[in-house]
């Protein structure tokens, strides 16, 4: 039977390739996109995907099942520069529908996804990369914009003019939107702009199934867009294995203020890094930073990933048919 | 008699206070923007703004015909920090449409431009400016992302994410989305994400109306946003007299080469800033950067700016219309 649903149909090359109802995708953030938060949003309509982060098999056994259990499509994403090809292979053996990777070379993996049939799913941060993941066979292209939360490009392009730009290059591979779009005002800007959908991190942190602390939550709807800051000094900090190639996006920080400019020297100070463990040890800063992007400005509530999903696509029909009525 | 356009109608609260029929402002670059290129702008419809500067009445007196004779609207836009009370006056003598205000504090001019009942336009490129924009009592507020070609905040906004908040912050002032806008998705992404229309700079720059040595054109045309970078040095270079809140994003430089990342030490040496002078008299480097936004990587034509901002109405609706099909 025909569906007789007269709202605004919102769907691109990227909800048909996933049959999904919302051209919405959960970034796979490392540790805080979980079960939970992955089949919340597959539920609602949108595409989940986990955080596989560096391929803890463990971990992606903890958190599969809630997702799988929808039995909505959901996707796993990997750090890239983090994994090896028997985490690839423990991600496939969960029956993903899709393997997302981003940040590093992806090409000792994609043959491997693509053998099992799993759409592949490529996140770039400039041309040059939006161009080898064409040849790479991705199915999805994402474009990372510099004002998306965490991690990302140390020179990194702006959503607004990189997307359309990729999406020429690499017609007719779809292409998602990340980085700064945490409403479904963000999420119509994505469409028109060319791209088949929106990967949105920062805004489904502030959720109630995020794997993240309280006060992360709250740290998100109290923070202002100009509170973030994109730097390399915090992984230095910590002694995190992020190549130095990336930098992320966090809220303000004690040690941003500290060492701002200063980076070489404090990649040279151990007694500095041992302080900052010693500060997170004893409670003076949080033990991760608050990964953010420029949109928590956006951010006034905690509501479930559900409601959000279903709400964004609602606000995306509706600010699409404001702008373009006839 | 009523129209029986049944093309899309892209009216917002922009147009209707302008009297324009596209949702499309010419960015009031200071110099490029001359009678000619801001006359084609109006003439096609959108709304062109003379680019003022610090205030040349000569300047003015010699560009203002050529639009003013269009019978369309039209405004002048100065930069806040380099004009006097004169300038305003001389502006206002010439009978605008609208007079904007960019860089600096504009409270020692609203009150004069509002008394004219002449519309004020402000733009801003962070929350504080934009609350005292509302304050100040402006009809139009251009939120302008950092991503934009030219003067911008040292720490500037991302266009996707700072519009919609600006938009909640100063409504129901229309806001004008600005930086990184270079074709007809730019604009129907501005309109989606709440602004009332798009102010444009860079793309314009690449016009054959433009008042821009032919070099500049061609460095545009084969530009790309990769190659663009914000910085001060080439302000402290050039001796000029831009407050040093304010970077600029130019194509590369090779005096951005030289000395990127060691800005205090440039503005201590004279002897470099006449080096600088010296390599512009003997053709070495331009005589002045190559302004340009990161939405260059959209500009592969030279196009009139008639039919430029035709076709980027034209293209916003189509874009509209894909993404929002029912």
């Amino acid at each position: 039977m025909m569906s007789h649903d007269v709202a605004m149909d919102l769907s691109t090359a990227f909800t048909a390739k996933f049959g999904v109802r919302h051209p919405i995708a959960l970034a796979p953030m490392g540790g805080s996109a979980g079960g939970a938060l992955a089949a919340a949003v597959s539920r609602a309509g949108g595409f989940g995907m986990l955080g596989g982060g560096g391929g803890d098999p463990e971990w992606l056994a903890r958190e599969v099942p809630a997702v799988a259990g929808t039995g909505k499509p959901w996707g796993i994403g990997f750090l890239t520069w983090a994994i090896d090809v028997a985490a690839v292979e423990c991600a496939l053996s969960h029956g993903p529908g899709a393997v997302m990777l981003s940040f590093g070379d992806p090409s000792p993996y994609t043959e491997r996804v693509r053998q099992a049939g799993v759409p592949l799913i490529l996140q770039v941060t400039d041309l040059d990369e939006a161009r080898r993941a064409v040849d790479l066979g991705a199915d999805v292209i994402v474009a990372q914009g510099t004002e998306g939360g965490g991690h990302g490009a140390l020179r990194g392009r702006s959503t607004l003019p990189f997307v359309p730009t990729v999406v020429d290059l690499v017609a007719p591979t779809p292409v998602l939107a990340a980085g700064g779009i945490a409403d479904g005002r963000g999420v119509a800007a994505a469409l028109v702009l060319g791209a088949a959908g929106a990967l949105i991190g920062t805004r489904f942190q502030a959720t109630t199934e995020a794997l993240v602390d309280p006060a992360v939550r709250k740290a998100l709807l109290e923070a202002r867009g100009q509170d973030t800051e994109r730097s390399t000094l915090l992984d230095i900090a910590r002694d995190s294995p992020w190549p130095a190639t990336y930098s992320a996006r966090t809220l303000g920080h004690p040690y941003l203020d500290r060492w701002r400019g200063r980076e070489d020297e404090l990649a040279a100070d151990a007694q500095a890094r041992r302080d900052y463990q010693e500060d997170v040890a004893r409670g003076a800063i949080p033990a991760l930073p608050v990964w953010a992007g420029e949109a928590v400005d956006l951010i006034t509530d905690l509501p479930s990933a559900e409601d959000l999903v279903r709400g964004m696509a609602t606000e995306a029909c509706d600010a699409l048919a404001r702008a373009g009525r006839r």
